[in-house]
């Protein structure tokens, strides 16, 4: 064990470039019970961590453990408020199959862009027991250390792709592929499959001209009373969260 | 009009703080969205706007008008990307008669933290015609810039009200009083009523003891598939927008 040199702390913080993250191949993730979850799931490069927190883990794999003080702790943390541990995970390959759309519900996200929306989102995808999420090649990072530590440990179950959207979706063939529109039906009035792909678009701008081309089952997530002034739109975590919801308790308690 | 001064930067920049936002009766607001939203509802103090967002909106009533270049706007700003206009608006005040909760379906949070949560919080209440949200005093300041932008204007029409949750609960008489627990009933399962309390806890440690002893109806947000692993929780403001989503649908497309 050893403590933390100017280097190793220069390397976590770097990790906040995505450019780096590409490279190495890695991602950083903080706090024990994040850290936790992450060990059993991917093979971990470094860990530094307290040592009551090392005392409490004697069995954790790593190929570089380094126990120190809560103050080397906080220099190199990016969090406010450091927590304990943090580690640097390598990223996971996943395989992409279509497949996967006819025989499941999955999400896809076409710019997304707040890194917390996508934790959020991947968190959210965990509870609903959504297993992909195919992302634009636009969509913020899932490795972002913020996106990271807002999936609460999500991101070790759910698995998230990188690909064109319009290509995606044109091979799916007939597959249910939904979307929300003001223009839309209101979701509770439709038969929601439990198999298919939902569409959620940018925080600012929805989704795009060519993918909205491709969408086959436009929804609408009414508000209440309807037609009453609100703001005109719900956060886009938020949208995913009530829309798959909805999807969930039509094909479990309806 | 006139530019902005040293001493008005540093004003504004003086509204991040509760103390000072409690002693002048004030909160800030920016974005041509937000701040054209609030000029409806809220008498204005003080706003600085870039010459092409003031010639766009000759009409606005503000004690004090500043024409500002982008350079000085980005000055006073505490985002991260300006956008032509910021103000500062008085603090409404509302009465809070327990009577809402007889009459419609309120919400109530028990020491949310996040301030990005409340504001994500009174934005879903806007959008689900929610107009009281009662806080515990220990609950994040709804004044709190970053609560005020993540509302996108929600609060405008949503009242929130601070106090001793506690004890409004116990002048409440017999109206349901909603939580959401571990062992509560599956909601779907549930009938829903149009009028009654929900109540949220806070991130890390849910609702209160004593807030939890006056709460009569118990639910569960069902996870899917059921049973399986996953993390054991969603974020609040996802959890406060399927609930608040169900208790609507219930009431209007059941």
């Amino acid at each position: 064990m050893a403590s933390l040199s100017k280097n190793k702390i220069k390397y976590i913080h770097s990790l906040e470039q995505k450019k780096i993250r590409k490279e190495e191949q890695v991602f950083l993730a903080e706090g024990p019970k994040l850290v936790g979850d992450l060990l059993e799931h991917f093979p971990c490069r470094f860990l530094a961590a307290t040592s009551v927190w090392l005392q409490k883990h004697p069995d954790i794999h790593a190929n570089e453990i380094a126990e120190v003080s809560q103050d080397e702790l906080s220099r190199a943390s990016l969090l406010k408020t450091p927590q304990q541990v943090l580690a640097v995970f390598e990223q996971p390959r996943y395989t992409l199959n279509p497949e996967a759309v006819h025989q499941s519900l999955c999400l896809a996200l076409d710019d997304i862009q707040d890194p917390g929306n996508l934790g959020t989102i991947i968190r959210l995808a965990d509870w609903f027991g959504i297993e992909h999420i195919i992302c634009s090649q636009n969509t913020v990072d899932v490795y972002n250390p913020k996106t990271v530590q807002a999936t609460m440990g999500g991101i070790a179950r759910v698995k998230v792709h990188y690909t064109s959207l319009p290509d995606f979706i044109r091979s799916l063939g007939d597959a249910p592929v939904f979307g929300t529109f003001l223009d839309g039906k209101n979701m509770y009035e439709q038969p929601l499959s439990a198999t298919g792909l939902i569409v959620m678009g940018n925080e600012g701008n929805g989704i795009g001209k060519e993918v909205e081309a491709l969408i086959n089952r436009k929804l609408y997530i009414p508000n209440y009373p309807q037609g009453q002034e609100t703001s005109e739109s719900l956060n886009v975590a938020i949208a995913t969260a009530v829309i798959c919801a909805e999807f969930r308790r039509q094909a479990a308690w309806k």
